[in-house]
């Protein structure tokens, strides 16, 4: 469950309040807005606020006075054209704020994303929920023997059963230690009246990289993209893709044109190297070639064939 | 007069379209979008969109759920916090898009702005408009004695006539040349039919730098309180800062409590060296300091007297 | 000629300041030091100062306290991994600085590159030279019938005859009416004791658009391969290709590895949608696809068969 | 001992190859590199490699040929207007680059300093050493009773004994059980054959946020001025203000006007805002201000006595 009653209650309460407005509207999101996606065992992301549309896009490219043509066909194929051939600025007319909840360890991946604008709840400040990510039995995978970064089967048996007892029981016991460092309860109740508490900035360096944390998180569409081509790559890992998924259902009901072109142009885009291409060439002039003699190395010669559906 | 019949009536078109929405909403901004301000003899500054206010800073500042307490005066009081302190974060969290109209010399100076994203009208795919900054009588400065980068009083007579006479002449015929060489009248209609015409990319090389374009500019209340805090001071040319002046207004709409701690706290506020600091503290003693022997060069001191209201 | 007699000597006196350093070097870059590429008939490139080298870039990749392995091969393939799988990170660990003299509205297309520190000659504070960029004839490109911001062929005879000659006059007499309104010649000499001179903030503006300025101008690795490959582009505009094209031989001379690999994955490479990837499935197939019925629009399909070599 | 003998082995054999560069040097930051500065209690900074000198800054102010005048006097005087007058783009001509070895809850703190190039250690790629920041007596601080994101007296007796045994005891465990997950010792050999291991990038999360992490961080000196200015101030974090600090050394050796420059103007300067002068001055006038109507909250009435070493 991510969200407690409280925070729902509160969530709901702001829903209640809608306004006029002369900007750019999109129902699709709109009809999102306050409501939290729910992300791993106990995060989520929602959208908070947004700024521009499909039309945005379209406006910035043409420098026009006017919402752009209202020929939707036009528009669309302007956008499919601006991704193809990476114009980058028209897209970042637009922009989005969301409300995430997730484990620090994912947060250090995420934060790299530098043209982002972030606020981060404070622990220097404040003390953090007593909530930690442990992994689903699906999620629970081996280390991959051939990727260095990458993962393996799924942990079974006795050696799953332990895994998860760890996490579970070193994530408690910090957090109950993390608690009695600071003298404080989750609510800020002081334990021990007799103790003074470490200092709150230093407490928190014993909690473990699992321990949530939420932000908001304010991009524009541009490096959203960006980050979304990274981040829900199927080379992505696991507990930041979960969010980059939830992402790209938001910029479906945001921007769809968009969307779709950046599903086109990107996710299902490939980029063959000047070497790859001459061997495609070849290929289509009937030739039969193999990796030796190529001019590939192996590994870029299984890379080619798994793009073109054919064996290594 | 900044705008033609034509662009105000597709201004006024695009203005009849109001949705609901359940974003933050400012009504006092609202009612600026889509009217275009006149700056200078030709330009124009307008709000096209903006997200968030001034409760989006403090909730960003507190990572709360809700939009912040309703106890208006505590929101102030954060705010105020947060500027003094040169927190930075959550002005970050709300956004803002105008689209100007303004001479490129000044899109020059403004364009050194990098935290903003731009989308500026294209003399490579377009034909420019006839249209030229002309300075009015009261702003034809002579070069200032003292400060290189500086005005001085304003030109007279016959140097003033003969000044305003050849930026009107030399803009106007090389603005002539530029569409010969196109081949192409303002609308794009072919001159004469025998020749092929220079390409735009070329063509636009004679124009001079009082030519006006236009952009889509976008940028975080971070970054343009920053902006405005160096354009519109007294230092900054005259003809970017009258822009700046005319983004006050909107700022001052559109979050009127971060416009009056930027006042308060940027515009108004004064920087004291270290060595300065030590000369006030003297003072405060009852000390009479001079500036030889004060430690800071005559330069300094004059500029520490210019703050403190007194003579040099 | 690029460079005045003077401008040579102080060059060449600031040459001859050899040090020693533990920083890693690149004799063949350090070839190039204070030394200016002539670019267009008036302006250069010269590299000022550098950061790192091909062995930087491995060593920020592996986050290892030595210079990375020895064995040039194995940097080589990961250099080569790193920018295949647009790993940006490393790059960006090497640093350059250039010196370019430029056209305005050269650079006014390069600004909008923002990931770099750039210092532009001030023309508030100084008195720009005298040079204008006027193009050779076989750059005097008529307008594109196909692309509206392409280039069409070589105008000729009395067309580009007159050209040139207006964008002489042109850019002359404009000069000439600035330093009027200076009131000062191009060595800040006083013309008339009489008159007071406009401010040089305002005098600017009189001139044409194909004036030289100059910057200093500092990026990274990551960021100069991005702008290099957008502006050597045969789709970029001639006037800022011929400097790409430049500073490409600096990069071939600090960054070999790097330039191999930028040349094999990004220069030389193509994107194939996802639409365009499965017709490439269906013609390795043996399917004889064509346009109607393929998918694509007529100007997809062209790129792809242009890709491919193929007629359209 | 921030250092293994072997990171030392190969930082020596690195520090033997001195090789020529016509660039800028400083010997005195020469004499730097290579070299590791110890911070807290298993963590190091150490300058990698850098570009330009006080020279470099003078240079780009000007857009001169040369290195600048060789008149010091004036290049310092110069530095000195540029840092009082928040010119920052000569500051950005000069970068640094430092190998940093630093517990991950002040990684989390730094990295929120976006205008920077940073690769980070892997642990979805390699194994952490099993190393953490455990607080010297000195430095294990209560929490404030009147700053919430402040500390107050330090912690003693049995309270601070248990609070050193239980960060002690839960980093280690949580390491070792971590190492129990990855079936793999620090070395990353495999403990049990029988077992698979838990997959890199999931196993981490068991680590504590007082795990040494290390990173490259590079950026030019106008950012690192500003990180300095924020992180080595009294407000800052103890564990973070210890690097600020090994790194203020480096600036000092560096670019020594600079240094001196940002000493005088943003170390031990102080703002007024518009009410505060307004109140300096009643005061120079020889009123006698109290905070009842002064127009200022107590909070900043205290602040401005602060400043100006009265009792508030």
């Amino acid at each position: 469950m991510a969200l407690t009653d409280e925070q729902q209650a509160e969530i709901d309460a702001a829903r209640g309040e809608a306004g006029r407005t002369l900007r750019p509207t999109v129902p699709a999101l709109e009809a999102m807005l306050f409501q939290a996606m729910p992300v791993l065992d106990h995060g989520f992301v929602r959208v908070v606020d947004y700024m521009g549309d499909d039309a945005a896009v379209v406006q910035a490219a043409r420098v026009s006075y006017g919402r752009g043509t209202k020929a939707a066909n036009e528009d669309r194929g302007l956008i499919r054209y601006l991704m193809r051939h990476r114009h980058s600025t028209p897209f970042e007319m637009c922009e989005i704020k969301y409300h995430v909840k997730l484990p620090i360890f994912v947060a250090r991946q995420w934060i790299r994303h530098r043209t982002a604008n972030v606020n981060e709840y404070s622990a220097r400040y404040s003390i953090l929920d007593r909530e930690f990510y442990i992994p689903a039995a699906d999620a629970l995978a081996a280390q991959s023997d051939v990727n260095r970064q990458g993962r393996g089967g799924v942990l079974e048996g006795a050696e799953a059963a332990r895994v998860l007892e760890l996490l579970r029981e070193d994530a408690q016991r910090n957090y109950d230690h993390y608690a009695w460092m600071l003298n404080a309860d989750e609510a800020g109740r002081v334990l021990d009246p007799e103790r003074q508490g470490l200092a709150r900035e230093l407490a928190r360096m014993n909690l473990t990289l699992n321990t949530y944390t939420q932000w908001y998180w304010k991009t524009d569409l541009y490096n959203l993209l960006h980050f979304l081509s990274l981040r829900a790559d199927a080379h992505a890992q696991h507990e930041i893709r979960v969010y980059a998924e939830a992402m790209l259902e938001t910029v479906r009901a945001w921007v769809p044109h968009c969307f779709e072109a950046f599903s086109d142009y990107r996710v299902g885009a490939v980029t063959l190297s000047a070497q790859m291409l001459a061997i495609v060439k070849r290929m289509l002039e009937g030739e039969a070639v193999e990796q030796a003699g190529s001019g590939l190395s192996k590994r870029e010669w299984r890379e080619l064939m798994a793009m073109l559906g054919r064996p290594a």
